[in-house]
């Protein structure tokens, strides 16, 4: 059995060379592309998918699979296998079953489709032109139904879906965690919004790129981002990518009228990478060694964002080298103050300025769109008049224009429906972990005011990025906190942040 | 028949794809990637170049061939095919052909030993250590070896090597054509030195790379380089790169203290750029829309650069911007000064910043060392010796460490021997072409310094770029200019030109 957990994890390894040249073709076209460019580089992208799912795929699989006992119903395999190779097992066969559903020529066809219409969507929005990108929108939910459909003809479409980017949980799990974080939200945004609101117009004076960028490396080397191993660049959408083991590059962009959103979208990046960079060696190539899903990414950016970065002992210690760095712009602004401006709370139109409170209800909102997206209860046509509503019914605003309202993201124009809930799934983890973090380490606000990191990040790195894939989701969440997962340690950390700002 | 061309023109596109990503791959190696990202690489680099192989040699290509009627004696194939699908036959059969005798793991090991080798080179230059490098030479050698046994075992090793670079050519023809410019450059060399030197110290005065750059991108615009179809970027050794249609990427890079090298390397790598973006787009993802071997590319980089870059009439109308662009650098400096700094000739020890005449003495050194190392009659170990002996023999100088001796050049550590001649035929071609050129066009010189560079442009666009490969070098040179290659027209260009300068 030794020799076919070998030729399971060449195949893996082989996914995994490739899954990176995939990464860095996607890396380069939002980055240094020349755009004349993009014709060929969907060539490529199409080129290099189909290869991987091509190998993922290999006829030889399913017999190595039944060699080792694994089966749908038993996907670790024969009980007499170690440990580690019975999580392998369950972590490739999931791997494997999904792309074995899928056609190869669906997979080249729709990395073609997905080039398009990711162009489109950049002029749509530039242009504010729905209609031009909504015949691509169309084609990318016709595209996610019809994967849904190979993986799963019996479950709702929209639960295979979701599964993909968090393992064990459905729109109906979905809907119940949500529905009490809309409640918490809705009272939280009510008291906030009964006092009176923080000033933060010195966070929208013009500060030059140059000099957000200074900050935002100071603050990746303090929380050791490892230069050798990564890179930071500019791109539209800030994202992180990673091309293999010691190559994970992370994007940012400089607003010069808004100098904090771009330092702390370096920082949420590099919570991202923090993570892919502690994902353990020895399990290198090998699914094994892959992030355990995108709503825990996501928890590990916004712990290093919002729980580490918008804290108020972060700042004690880094104040004065902002200050420095982006002199004269807020010479004349104090701690205190500098803090609450970074934490107004106010209902706005764009998710990704959202502050921590209403952050959650952007994607509340995503998730009920493309839930119904999905289920054929909405046409793709009516997308901005129900993202309106929707908008107004949760947040109070209404966006002028699609640029600024269902335009705003780049995830539907790249096919990824299932993975907006990730977001908010990703702040109740956070929460959650810090919560079981400050259990067992104690005052860590200590070591944030003294400019050290490195007990949070080792707590990190033991019990979760180390763990790779080892343990799904739930069985981490369980393992970590003692608990499954829920909404009221974000709560309880958003109530006591915002009353001490507040003064609720 | 038709059928079978568009099988094989299938695979050839996948072919192009495949070596479009690994020319990003390469690209980035040199550019952006983070240095723990090299082992990681490496096994991206031979995945891709094993694949490319892999699909090359299509165990479906002999019979699509055999169908065709190309074989060894008749690559082009069935009389009764059109003009164009017989070229094109001629030039995938020995492309496929190369490929075939080569085992898929031979070229999978070979690009993880490339990578590591130029690797360990970059090491070894910067700390002066041959010793590192050589074992990693040694390898370079045994791969280039082994790949000539299995090209043609009943061929000279080296004349095989060398056909692939320029296809049509061997060690003899070489030996004889670099004999006759060798004896030419020397006579020249004794006139130059028989007069007063030129002073071109002011070249050697301080400048900011930031000004460099203003006037880099000044010429490649100038020279119709459009930069929505490409990029500059920096790296230690420049570079010009295909990553597909619409995407040609080149390099430079920044001396303080060497303003015009940098300048002329833009100009050069400009220079392969239009090349390659001038080739038909018709015949895209095409062997047939390849350029068409090393050295008339190699033309076209020293074409731009020396026989228009380095000309008084390009400064005749560039001077005044290139003073404005780097000032107060030469402010003081008048322009027969300038011209005559650029062109002084002085033997000296870096191949890439040798002038016109002495360049070409540095090829025939390599050419004549690689040759032995090829033939066994000179060991690696023995290199820097041999090295130093050539260059005392041929340039009358010695290096002073490897680093700007036997080190110098990245071309070794790749695998690439064989390559160097294109440097020199390069120049051939370029004077001969560029003396074709001027019969046609007349008064080209009164374009150049009048800022016009269209006319040359579309004559070389019209007559080599838009044939891509569908002629041999040997064909082309004897369609474009009358003749077979020569070493007169470059020699007389270089005594008219130096002549002049020097006085003589």
């Amino acid at each position: 059995m030794e020799k076919a957990i070998q030729e399971l994890k060449k195949i893996d390894a082989d996914v995994h060379v490739l899954s990176g040249v995939d990464a860095l073709l996607g890396w380069d076209q939002e980055t240094y592309m020349p755009p004349e460019g993009l014709e060929t580089r969907g060539e490529q992208l199409a080129m290099i998918e189909g290869l991987a799912h091509d190998r993922l795929t290999d006829p030889a699989v399913p017999g190595l699979l039944a060699e080792l006992g694994s089966t749908d119903s038993n996907p670790m395999g024969d009980a007499s296998l170690s440990e580690e190779h019975r999580r392998y097992l369950r972590c490739f066969r999931r791997a494997w079953a999904r792309a074995a559903k899928l056609p190869g020529d669906f997979v080249r066809e729709r990395a073609r489709a997905v080039s398009a219409s990711q162009a489109a969507w950049i002029e749509a929005r530039a242009t504010d032109d729905f209609p031009a990108f909504e015949p691509h929108l169309a084609k990318m939910v016709d595209f996610a139904k019809r994967e849904a459909a190979c993986l799963d003809p019996a479950a709702k479409p929209y639960d295979v879906l979701l599964d993909q980017y968090e393992p064990g949980i459905d729109q109906a799990k979905l809907a119940e965690l949500f529905s009490e974080l809309k409640a918490g939200l809705s009272a939280l945004l009510d008291k906030i919004r009964s006092r009176p609101q923080v000033d933060d117009s010195a966070l929208k004076r013009p500060c030059p790129p140059g000099k957000q960028e200074t900050f935002s490396r100071r603050a990746m080397a303090l929380l050791s981002f490892d230069s050798g191993s990564g890179r930071l660049d500019l791109s539209a959408h800030p994202f992180t990518t990673t091309i293999g083991h010691g190559d994970v590059r992370i994007t940012t962009r400089y607003h010069e009228r808004n100098f904090a959103s771009s330092i702390m979208s370096t920082v949420h990046e590099t919570g991202h990478a923090l993570y892919e960079l502690g994902l353990p060696e020895r399990w290198k190539r090998s699914c094994l060694g892959d992030a355990v899903s995108m709503a825990v990414h996501e928890s590990q950016s916004r712990f290093w964002e919002n729980l580490v970065g918008r804290g108020l002992p972060f700042w004690k210690g880094q104040f004065g080298a902002l200050k420095a760095d982006i002199a004269p712009v807020i010479d004349d602004l104090g701690l205190t103050d500098f803090y609450r401006a970074l934490n107004k709370v106010e209902p706005s139109l764009i998710r990704v300025d959202a502050d921590e409170v209403t952050y959650s209800l952007h994607v509340i909102l995503r998730f009920e769109l493309e839930a119904a997206l999905v289920s054929g209860s909405l046409s793709t046509r009516d997308v901005p008049g129900a993202w309106n509503e929707a908008m107004r019914s949760l947040l109070g605003v209404v966006p002028p224009d699609n640029a600024s309202g269902c335009l705003q993201d780049i995830h539907w124009s790249m096919g990824s429906l299932g993975y907006f809930p990730s977001y908010a799934l990703g702040n109740l983890y956070s929460a959650q972990f810090a919560q079981a973090m400050r259990k067992e380490l104690g005052d860590i606000d200590g070591d944030f005011a003294r400019g050290e990191f490195g007990r949070a990040l080792g707590w990190l790195r033991l019990n979760l990025h180390d763990r790779g894939s080892s343990l799904t989701p739930t069985e981490l969440v369980l393992d970590l906190t003692g608990a499954s997962l829920s909404v009221r340690p974000f709560l309880s950390y958003l109530e006591g942040k915002y009353a001490g700002i507040y003064g609720f």
